[in-house]
């Protein structure tokens, strides 16, 4: 609850851009999962860092807790307000500031989406290549360190962010990385503001790398006659030393659910989804070298989509999977898993998983970004049936506890939150005081997204 | 000074395995360049990790400091000591712990060096890809985040770092990272210390990706008709999307030095040293297509080692460089400078830079991993002469600002030490202060390596 004092002050620094209506704070307590949190006092929407370094000073006058939201699609409740304070909503921030093609390199506001700037890149012969599936904002990617498909190629947002411009708690302003592509001037602040989910600062500008829009594309999409084969393919391409631009497992139920929701005929089995990008000359190369593994990994149906409309279609029905998962039960919603293994153990991992799956009577599709070890379950609950949210939850919580004992991470690409805070001290033992300790320096106050990533602040 | 408690301490903990003999504390007083620093008060030669950390509660029990001590290569004075305390010398850490090849990761101990690492995984088909010339340790080149001539394509330490264990400055151990390929739990504690000097702690173990040794590889030596030339060659190559391995730019007086001192017999003129990695398909798109490009820009003599030896040969005259630029004026002494700029600004830093070096009348070769937009001049002078020292340091200080002005930064590898203490300020503005006050989180007492890297602590 904002004092009277606060909102004034609030009101005077973003006039009409801030509200505390019904159904604007509870656009702001929604999340695509089922981890919820409160509602905010208020949303604000900013226009300019300044105005987020105002209200950063704002925040440390009044006490008041600040979340940053961008899309709303992270899914362990990075963004929601646990004990009220202000939602910062960079939808109002949201532009190319800077294209320098030739560093390989955009600045942006932290509100642009990734599907909005590859528009905006289109003509360029350049690409950002971070894609979670989602259409998130770049913003929310760098706080929660996003992956996705193309990952295992061209890296993580930890690979593909150069530089940031951060408003601290106290509202000072840092720009941290340069225009360098490397540098080893100091702690690497940009890599300790990527994934750290707003609890040290906001970021209001971000320089991103760009790769060049891929020469030649091959897709294929192959059945195999279990998990086990379509994982140990995966497997063996890694180790092989092949570099796929996505390489994604789809199981059964996964196939199923998309052929139903995307109008696809893909054999209901284990399947993997493959992309190669390059010049053709190698290109052929590693397709050849990859039809070889899969069909000795059993893959029937080696189906290479030609046509740029084919693998359109393909990797939209990828896309979808999520929401094709999610119709496939009416009414259902979701306990989204994400653990990340090491490649060698990701046969081991997938099928303990799936047996722990069908042994809990909950339908949980799995689908994942294999090539980095990485495999999410859609755990389908019926929302109003807390036995099955239980039952859920503890599969989750096994599957995280496997994920640590097969030498993996509790989360390849979703990041804490507060859903995921219960399981940090098992994966990072001391280092999560660490954590704690430099949260406590850069953010003694703990208003910047209280509650979320580190141990509770004193 | 040591107490006599604290020396009877220490002894106990380490018995002959620590010494405070002249000689040792000498050999732990040198440096590589002109930066110098004093005397410590002893050094150790620690076996394991818990000896590191009871080493550390005896530096907070006598409030003594401790100093990382690798292979000596350093370029700022990282590991020398300004006020006394404690050299640990990692020579007895220095085994191959694990070896996992299904997941390309090996974990070692910190005194291990890069040659001795790649000696062991020869028969592995897997290589360790840093670089950085020097036969540095990887503990050392993890805190320095070390790169090199493979940066541009496979990285630097950042990148191959996957996970460390780290002695903290009250003792307690911590571990980061995992053997997942990525994680999205919470601070990126592993980047935090990668590249954090032995500031923050002392690295007892690294766990690093490793890569598979290339199927194919293809050296090719090209010499232009100008240093702008070979510059704008470099830039035409990064923009188009060729992937180097390495590409190594050396001018003309470096080429000199290297004919002189390596018996080669390259025209003395500019040059690039490029390198390819791949199977043979890709390799022939991309060295015809380096061929297009180096023609375009004047290239003559462009000449393709096909043969192994000659490879090597040419490599180990790169190699060779430092020591050969130093032959080149004998009882000199070297001022190393170390620079990263956007690739589109490269020309014009090094342009400048030849033209400040001309007219400052101090012999000053230039050469570098411009794939990456980072070059070095050895200036050399007389350690004997104050006055020539004083005009190298001017020309050092200014080829930072002048990295700075065009977007770079003011080490691209060889980092802070307290060297570059003085020019951290400019590059981070307040970033800097962050940097101390995460300092000041994990070492309170300021006793890992003080006196380099951040602001001087109270």
């Amino acid at each position: 609850m904002l004092t009277a004092a606060a909102r004034a002050d609030l009101a005077a620094l973003f006039g009409d851009r801030h509200s505390v209506a019904a159904a604007v704070l509870s656009e702001h307590a929604q999340s695509e999962s089922l981890v919820a949190g409160g509602l905010p006092d208020a949303v604000v929407f900013p226009r300019a860092t300044e105005e987020v370094a105002a209200l950063a000073r704002w925040s440390t006058a009044h006490r008041v807790p600040l979340i940053g939201w961008g899309a709303g699609t992270s899914l362990e409740g990075h963004a929601l307000a646990l004990a009220g304070g202000v939602v910062v909503d960079f939808r109002e921030m949201a532009t190319v500031l800077e294209l320098r093609p030739e560093d390989r390199l955009v600045r942006v506001q932290p509100g642009i989406t990734r599907e909005a700037l590859n528009r905006e890149l289109r003509t360029t012969g350049l690409m950002f290549s971070v894609d979670p599936g989602a259409n998130a904002t770049l913003g929310g990617m760098a706080a929660t360190r996003a992956s996705g498909t193309t990952a295992v190629c061209y890296g993580t947002m930890r690979d593909n962010v150069r530089g940031l411009e951060v408003v601290l708690a106290d509202g000072r302003v840092i720009r941290t990385g340069t225009g360098a592509p490397k540098s080893s001037a100091g702690y690497d602040l940009t890599a300790l503001f990527v994934g750290s989910e707003g609890t040290l600062g906001l970021i209001t500008e971000l320089t991103l790398r760009l790769h060049g829009q891929p020469e030649a594309v091959m897709t294929a999409v192959a059945a195999f006659p279990s998990v086990g084969a379509a994982v140990d393919c995966v497997m063996a391409v890694m180790q092989m030393g092949l570099t796929p631009a996505r390489i994604e497992f789809l199981d059964a139920d996964t196939v199923a659910a998309c052929n139903a929701y995307s109008h696809l005929s893909l054999p209901p089995a284990p399947q993997l989804l493959v992309e190669f990008h390059g010049h053709t000359a190698a290109l052929d190369e590693d397709v050849s070298r990859f039809r070889t593994l899969a069909t000795e990994h059993g893959a029937k149906g080696l189906d290479w989509a030609e046509k740029q409309e084919d693998r359109t279609r393909l990797w939209a029905a990828r896309h979808a999977a999520y929401r094709a998962i999610l119709a496939s039960r009416p009414g259902a919603k979701a306990v989204v898993t994400d653990v990340c293994v090491p490649i060698s153990r990701l046969a081991q991992a997938v099928e303990e998983t799936r047996a722990d799956i069908a042994a809990s009577g909950i339908p949980g599709p799995i689908l994942g970004h294999v090539g980095d070890g990485n495999f999410h379950a859609i755990l389908m609950v019926d929302p109003a049936r807390p036995d099955e949210i239980a039952v859920a939850k503890g599969l989750a919580d096994r599957m995280a506890e496997r994920s640590l004992r097969l030498g993996g991470t509790i989360t390849g690409e979703h990041g804490v939150g507060f859903g995921k805070l219960g399981l940090m001290a098992a994966e990072h033992g001391a280092g999560w005081q660490v954590m704690g300790a430099v949260k406590r320096a850069l953010d003694p106050l703990n208003l910047m997204n209280p509650g979320k990533l580190v141990p509770g602040q004193a």
